[in-house]
């Protein structure tokens, strides 16, 4: 607490959270001296949402509209997530999510760009939550995804071993930004994933931390996000809580 | 913010939560260079409960017991409080408290003491709550009560002004506690207040704030509040939000 609150008292208010939650992730692995303290959390939330796997396909499957059913899902899938202060039951919010309406919805048009999409890129967002990443891989079915995740720990961020215990790389081509922040700082992610990053004619970007690096860059880009805070709900214009669907 | 956090890494962790609001208001006030920055609300919020005092009396004067609904009206008051960062909704409360059960419910116990007391002193919180406090000494009608206040501006908690202001003085001899913490810290406290805390033989206790401060006291003491946050709840063993009666 003292080393964290130190930082924040020093630190430069212009900086965007997940440049200010990467610099106190990195404060909290060094006191603690554990590279990954969120490493079992992110095991267990893979292991339970697998449990979950076939009965949300059925959802899917059974669905009116798989494709619009399989989009709620991976949103609620996005309420795992150990940054904001705030308990969560994934299990309600499934349930919710099976019925509820988009605060904003610009599904249809999402549509439209993965039917004419060649080059998809999927930036993930939270362990668990990725096994509803796979489902909506699974249904859009499209057939060159590269799916990125965070380049080492933060939070209870989705890592290659994430990715690979849940089956995505099976269906994508699984690469990481190469950078430890919640969410996507371009400047600060790889060449490798700039590369990717500049040449998919459409990217989807899962949760909060990925809008907040990204809302700006002028690409062909949807974000996909459950409002978390107060803040970025208004920047929005919705409220907490609520599912989003928004072409950037 | 940076003089608040600063503060913050090198405190001593062990402190109660009105040594710590004492010290981050103090730092507060110097920054801004403002005496009393609540000032304004605290006229505002007086002023608005006095709008409300004739009809408070009518619930009360018509109520099966006037004891019983006075007390749930002081409690209510309670939650015009800018400390917690959580909203509130004044009318609302007022509504809620004409039928809420009490979560620990010493009423009767205190009923009994207020008619046994000689000399009765009565710890106030928040400015606009003690409009309530008026109603429910009123309404107790115990000829020897001391009203004790804050001795400086601290948050939203009342003073003299205030207490003069909603006309505490004409039914109680108001004092303050001498002091700038939001709560009561007895060894902070006056000569003076302490030589009336030694000699009450019934103490009434408002508020979270004088709760952390007097909880492990030993006095005949009554803690009348409503819980405004998660750990004070636990203490308690309640939600947040509930209203107490706690015989101490």
């Amino acid at each position: 607490m003292r080393a964290l609150l130190r930082y924040l008292s020093t630190m430069d208010f212009g900086q965007s959270p997940p440049q200010i939650g990467q610099e106190m992730h990195r404060i909290i692995r060094s006191v603690l001296n554990d590279p990954d303290p969120y490493r079992n959390i992110k095991r267990q939330f893979n292991q339970l949402l697998l449990e979950h796997y076939a009965e949300l396909k059925k959802w899917v499957d059974h669905a009116d509209d798989p494709f619009q059913m399989a989009l709620r899902l991976v949103i609620a899938g996005n309420v795992i997530d150990f940054g904001p202060n705030q308990p969560f039951d994934i299990r309600q919010t499934l349930e919710r999510a099976r019925t509820i309406m988009l605060a904003i919805d610009d599904s249809e048009a999402l549509r439209r760009a993965i039917s004419q999409s060649h080059l998809l890129l999927y930036l993930g967002d939270n362990a668990g939550e990725i096994v509803m990443d796979r489902i909506f891989l699974e249904t859009i079915g499209h057939r060159n995804v590269y799916f990125a995740v965070r380049g080492a720990p933060i939070l209870n961020d989705a890592l290659l071993d994430d990715a690979k215990m849940v089956g995505i790389d099976n269906i994508a081509h699984v690469i990481t930004n190469g950078d430890d922040a919640p969410g996507t700082i371009l400047d600060n992610t790889s060449p490798e994933f700039r590369r990717i990053f500049d040449e998919a004619d459409l990217i989807i970007s899962k949760g909060q931390g990925n809008y907040e690096g990204l809302c700006c860059v002028h690409k062909n880009i949807f974000f996909l996000l459950m409002t978390k805070c107060d803040l970025v709900a208004d920047h929005l214009g919705v409220k907490k809580g609520e599912f989003v669907v928004k072409q950037g």
